[in-house]
C-alpha cells in the first residue's frame, strides 16, 4: 500500500515537473497537449498547472474528485453573446410568431416595437418581460421543442451559422481536460436554464442536470390524465450576480474550485470560488478581438466587462484570457 | 461489432434468464444476491428484473446510463420518520436553545408551547414557522456546523441509538445495487435540503449536490470583506406533493427512471416517474411492522399512506414494499 501511494507521489511530482518544465517551451506541440488551440502563455499554464496538482493524489493541492466542481457562464464564456445573446434573438422571434394570437401587443410595449424591429429602447425590465412572456404558458416538453427548433434552423448574422456553432474551442478543450480528470463540469448561465439545456449537452456535452440557469416556476397539471409541469409568468430566481453563488449552493452545496465568466454578472460566482479554503482558480474571458470575434467591455450593452471587475481581477490575481492572444482558434 | 454486439445481448440474456430462474428458489443465497435484506418476493424480484433489464444493451428496456435517474424520498423511505420527523424534533430542540435569546417567545405561540414541551396543537403552519425561525438568520456554512453538531448527540428515545444509525439496511442496498450499475441516485425530500446534505453523504453515501429538499432562499453578503450565503426566512419551494415533480425538473430536466416514496407526499413524485415514456418502476414502503419499526398509514399525523393513495398503487402497479414480509433486517 505505502509503495503504492509513494509511486503515486512520485508519478505526480514528475508529471508536475515535465508539466512545468515544457509550458513555455514546447508543451503546444507535444502530442499529449491538452489545450491545443490554447497559445502558450500564462493563462494555459495557469489551467495545467491547476489540473496537474488537483489532480495529484498526496501532493499539496490535490483535491478529492467529490470537489472537483467547475463552472462556466455561457453567453460570453462558451459562446458568442454579441450582437445581442442569442436567447433574447429568439424571444423576438417567439413574440413576431406570437403576434397574430394576440392583437392587443399592437399597441402595447414592448411588443409593438419589436414587430417593428425597433429594439433601441428596450430595458432591462422590458427584456424581463419579453423572457417570460416567450418561455412561459407552455409544458416544459413544449419549450424544449420550441426551443430546440428554433436552434436548428436560425443563424447569425454575420457569421452566417447556427448559434450553436458560434462556441469558442478553446473552451470545448478547456471543459473536457477537465472531465478527463474527474471534474465535474456545470454551466452557471444567467440565461434561461431550459434554453441552454435545449443544446448543451450536444453542443458542450453538459447533460441537462450539469446547467443551471434563470428559472420561471413551473407548476404541475393533469392534461387528459397526465401529468405535465407548465411554465408560468413568474420568477423562480434569476442566475446572474448573487443569484450564482446561491444557485450554486442551491444545486451543490459546495463551492467550486474552478471558475469561468466573462462579465459583471460573473463577479460573484468568482468572489465565491475564491473563498473556497481548499485549491482554486478564477478565470475572466476578455474580448479583445474585433477581427475574429468582438471587441467589447466597458461601454457593451452586452456582457458588461467594468473598469471596477477589471480591478478586482487585477487585485485578487484572477486570469485574464485575452481572446486575441490566448487563442490560436476561436471557433 | 456486430458479433460483439450479439454476444453483449446474449450475455444480457443469459443474465436475465437466471435471475428469472434464481427469483423465487435460492436467489437469495447465491453470493451474487445484491439485495440480501430483503426476503425473496414480488417487490425484490420487480427491483432486480427492472436493473438487470435496464442495463442490458440492446435489449428492449435497456436505459442509457445518463437516462439512469433514480429518485428516493427520505422520511419514512430512506430512515425512521416516528413518532415525528427528526427534523422536526431538531427544530424544537434549536426553539428551546434560542429561548434565553428571545424573551418575546415566553408569551408567543408556538414558542412557548414548544418550550413546555406540548406539542399536542401544532398545526402544519405552526411546524413550518418554526421551521424557517431555526433554520434561517445564519450562514449556510454555520447552519451545516449547528445540524451536524445535533445529529452527532441526539438519540432516538425508543431506539437508543442516533437518528443516523435508524436507515433502513434494505434501501441502502438498493441504493448501492443502482450506483453499481450507473444509476445516479438522489433523494427528493420533503425535509430540509441543508439538513438532509449534513449527513446524507456519510449515512448513505449520497452526495450534497444528489440532495434536493426544501429550501429558503439565500442572500448573498460580504462580512469582513469575505462572501456569505445567508439564509434568509423566507422559502424558495417546498418539495413535497407537486413541489416534488417540479425540483426534479428544476435540478434535472428529465423524469426518473425508478422512484421510491412512502406517503401522500410522494404521490406525485411517482406519478411523474410513471409518465416517463421509457421504462419506468415505481415503489412505496408501506409501514406495517409495529414490532420492529412502526405500523401506520390513513390515521398518521406524520408520513399519511392514505386509502387514495393505496387505490392509486394499486390500480396503476406500483410495487407496494411490506416492511414485514419484504424486509428481513430493518436497520
Amino acid at each position: 500500500m505505502k509503495r503504492t501511494f509513494l509511486s503515486g507521489i512520485a508519478q505526480c511530482i514528475f508529471n508536475l515537473g515535465m508539466a512545468y518544465l515544457f509550458l513555455g517551451t514546447a508543451y503546444a506541440s507535444s502530442v499529449s497537449d491538452p489545450l491545443p488551440s490554447w497559445n502558450e502563455g500564462q493563462v494555459k499554464h495557469a489551467i495545467i498547472r491547476f489540473v496537474e496538482e488537483a489532480t495529484c493524489s498526496g501532493g499539496a493541492h490535490y483535491i478529492a474528485p467529490a470537489d472537483r466542481i467547475a463552472t462556466f457562464d455561457n453567453d460570453g464564456t462558451l459562446w458568442v453573446e454579441q450582437p445581442m445573446y442569442t436567447e433574447v434573438l429568439f424571444s423576438f422571434e417567439q413574440i413576431k410568431a406570437l403576434m397574430p394570437a394576440h392583437p392587443e401587443w399592437k399597441t402595447q410595449s414592448p411588443f409593438k416595437e419589436i414587430a417593428a424591429n425597433d429594439y433601441s429602447h428596450l430595458d432591462k425590465k422590458s427584456l424581463m418581460e419579453v423572457w417570460v412572456v416567450t418561455h412561459s404558458g407552455m409544458s416544459v416538453e413544449q419549450f424544449e421543442e420550441v426551443a430546440k427548433k428554433w436552434l436548428a434552423t436560425a443563424k447569425d448574422k454575420r457569421f452566417k451559422q447556427h448559434y450553436t456553432s458560434l462556441v469558442y474551442q478553446p473552451m470545448l478543450e478547456v471543459m473536457d481536460y477537465l472531465r478527463k480528470n474527474k471534474f465535474k463540469v456545470f454551466i452557471v448561465s444567467g440565461g434561461g436554464q431550459e434554453f441552454v439545456r435545449a443544446y448543451a449537452e450536444k453542443t458542450y456535452d453538459v447533460p441537462p442536470e450539469n446547467v443551471i440557469g434563470t428559472v420561471l416556476k413551473t407548476h404541475y397539471v393533469y392534461q387528459k390524465g397526465e401529468p405535465q409541469l407548465i411554465n408560468m409568468p413568474s420568477i423562480l430566481f434569476i442566475d446572474n450576480e448573487e443569484g450564482k453563488p446561491e444557485a450554486i449552493q442551491l444545486f451543490f452545496g459546495k463551492k467550486p474550485v474552478i471558475a469561468f465568466g466573462n462579465s459583471d454578472g460573473d463577479r460573484q460566482m468568482l468572489e465565491w470560488t475564491q473563498s473556497n479554503k481548499g485549491p482554486h482558480l478564477m478565470l475572466l474571458v476578455h474580448h479583445d478581438d474585433a477581427q475574429r470575434e468582438y471587441a467589447y467591455d466597458t461601454q457593451s450593452k452586452v456582457g458588461t466587462f467594468s473598469a471596477s471587475l477589471m480591478e478586482e481581477a487585477k487585485n485578487k490575481h484572477w486570469d485574464v484570457i485575452s481572446m486575441k492572444q490566448d487563442w490560436k482558434t476561436i471557433f
